[in-house]
């Protein structure tokens, strides 16, 4: 009802903005609904309609639930960039290299505004495609590439432009935190979680991208540019995924009073700037902490704002669909907000820290002899590397073989030590001579503990 | 380190953005501090410097912890609409009539875009003030005005531009969150943990634009507008503060699993909009439960980007004045979004709907004598206005009156009942004839209850 106002009545009679979508997979079809679903309240915020005049996509008999007759369909990708009847171009293709890199540098070089859900083109090319959006004077923009429905880019690159940021992160990726928080409540393996998720349509076929990390170190890498005005190098942002979370490590998380979550984290430090992906223990009562399913978390700390938390759906249909159409709404009004912020010109990449020179608490767990003089053998080997600890569990006993001489029994037993903050290659170097410790058995975990 | 990069050198070149704020209380000393703090990175992110050039205050002589030499002060606040040196005004005075709105009028009516902090000022006038700015082509900025360093302006305006939003509320006051947490934690009485909030400066000498609804219902009532496309009308906005919130509220609700929040809600309804501010029940477990403190909360849904919620400091020096500079910052870069984020041609306000028209489940505390029957006597009333029952707790038993004839003893006990989804308007007659009853003593309480 309240949409009836007279308002839009001027936004209807304007000019249309006229896009051609490349990509018509879940996002490409959600935006197709959305833009004719909310028709009036687009071209009202939009001050004119937004029309689909274009589109590429492969396949041309698969139903998407969506009506695109009268649409000009391009087999070629890369001829929506050149399509005269085209005004913006929104990419929906994926991937950093191949047919979406190509659409996007033609497109910039023909003077056409960019729309991308792309992260991984940004993490890795976004410092050329920056000074060239820029040379050609057209916007590039990407909120959708980052968090789904949640503003995270604008909030960063403009809500917050005026303060120092000295922190970025969050949860940045919902088919982990899905099944770390699924692995949680029901004590199954990974493995088993993985294979549900990927039977509900929360994992892909081929997961990697997700569960090792790499998904949310691209987003990651992307808040990381805009919080401190210059793109970080993908390549040094230190990656781990969730595959090597037991559900042993969750147990003991919860009986220390956390919980574990693979969170993005970009500091801004006197010697540079970190940026690593990686599962973290935050204490179960931090914010962060209650964010669980399918849920992403995006926080921010500056030296004024203080910490914001920001917290919705970070993938889907509806909510990437939302972010795509409001960078439309943005440029059709016409926005003209800097790539990463502030001018390209002579902006260089920042390589981030590495890995050696972090400096957290760590967890670690063992699988060590049931035997006396463990724990001292540990723990000297801990203070020779100038490594103090704060806490130490010990579940449970060693099964005894039995007596009858058949197959069985455990000689092992789990030991789980909590460090004080330490300096990352002290630790790792600590971790070595732990490992080839007689009555240590198979390789330690270790896992960064962050206040959340 | 990461801003010594070569893009704010440009920024540096060009002319500055020069600004006159009226009112340097908290936020206006924050401003300066912010600007002259991160002058570097204002100016990369703007485009060109931003530089204060004048100022309006009563008092020449207070030590602000900020140097204003060189800068022009004006002891007429309007007078900074005309001074020629000033490109945009910055008004934090305050208030919807006298000074802040002759200022406010009086600069966009000189064609000069304004930045305000000023909630009452856009809620009552901001249908008018957004023609005005209109009709003479510059922007009318207020993201400080709601929520402090949460970008909820931003997001509602922009990020989710393109949905069809249908709810929008959330904690807003952060005197009353601390009041409320300091009340549960500690089983105080609203009077004292209000009076502490006064000594350690989260409140007012006169608190009651706070305690009573007020302030919430100032920005609800913005956010509101801009969820719906159409400002509400401040006068039809339902506004209950939290002084009726007695001690034992806190512990029932914690006994039935919920928290009670000093919420603004707004909804889109088929028959029109709700827009009020009053104590809740929420779940001890959903998301806005646990934000404490004086922090605030902002929760949006859409039909398209599902549910989110933005976490952060509500008030004070720095969180609100980043809001101010990113305002400023978006205006430098040549920014115009629509003040209701639609065209104001023709823009008419809402009437939000009447309570009566509100539809909940309630929570209902009554003091009643403790005797056989009582239980029937209520249960019957609200049967017979089509109330029905979910729960009922009864703690305690009176306390009889000492035989030996002193004074003393209770002869009430409290009865809490917990209603199904129910129309106000029943809920409210029933609860008249509730508190005739000759068993009840004393007004009841009555709280609604969101799912958070």
């Amino acid at each position: 009802m309240a949409d009836s106002a007279g308002g839009q009545a001027r936004g209807a009679q304007a000019a249309p903005l006229r896009i051609g979508i490349a990509g018509l997979g879940t996002v490409g079809a959600g935006l197709v609904k959305l833009l004719r679903g909310n028709e009036t309240i687009v071209a009202a915020r939009a001050g004119r309609p937004i029309a689909i005049t274009a589109v590429a996509a492969r396949d041309r008999t698969r139903d998407r639930g969506v009506d695109l007759s009268g649409v000009t369909w391009h087999d070629d990708a890369v001829a929506l960039a050149t399509d005269p009847d085209v005004d913006v171009v929104v990419e929906l293709i994926g991937g950093a290299e191949g047919v979406a890199r190509r659409l996007v540098t033609t497109a910039l070089e023909a003077g056409r505004p960019v729309v991308t859900a792309n992260k991984a083109l940004i993490a890795v090319h976004g410092a050329e495609l920056a000074a060239l959006a820029e040379r050609t004077g057209v916007p590039l923009m990407f909120e959708a590439a980052v968090a789904g429905g949640i503003p995270a880019i604008k909030t960063v690159r403009e809500g917050l432009a005026a303060d120092r940021l000295t922190r970025v992160g969050g949860i940045l990726n919902g088919t982990c935190n899905y099944i770390m928080t699924a692995m949680r409540e029901s004590g199954r393996p990974f493995a088993d979680v993985l294979a549900e998720a990927q039977a509900l349509g929360y994992a892909e076929a081929d997961p990697s991208t997700d569960v090792d990390g790499i998904d949310a170190a691209h987003k990651l890498a992307i808040l990381a540019g805009l919080a401190f005005g210059r793109p970080v190098a993908f390549a040094s942002v230190h990656v781990e995924g969730i595959r090597g979370i037991d559900a042993l490590d969750l147990d003991f998380a919860r009986a220390l009073g956390y919980r574990i979550k693979l969170l993005g984290l970009a500091r801004r430090r006197e010697d540079g700037v970190e940026a690593r992906v990686h599962p973290c223990l935050v204490p179960e009562k931090s914010p962060i902490a209650q964010v669980d399913g399918v849920f992403n978390a995006v926080v921010v700390e500056g030296a004024f704002v203080g910490r914001l938390m920001l917290e919705g759906r970070g993938a889907g249909e509806g909510p990437t669909a939302t972010a795509v159409a409001a960078d439309l709404i943005d440029i059709a009004r016409g926005s003209a907000v800097p790539v990463w912020g502030r001018s390209a010109d002579g902006l260089t990449q920042i390589e981030a820290l590495p890995r050696a020179a972090f400096h957290e608490e760590y967890y670690l767990r063992l699988n060590v002899h049931d035997r006396p003089g463990v724990i001292a053998d540990v723990t000297a080997v801990l203070r020779d590397h100038g490594v103090s600890l704060r806490s130490m569990l010990q579940h449970g006993r060693a099964e005894p073989a039995p007596e009858d001489g058949t197959a069985g029994g455990d000689p092992s037993v789990p030991l789980v030590l909590v460090t004080h903050r330490t300096r990352e290659s002290a630790m790792l170097e600590a971790l070595g001579r732990i490992a080839a410790l007689s009555v240590v058995i198979g390789t330690p975990a270790m896992i960064r503990i962050d206040p959340g």
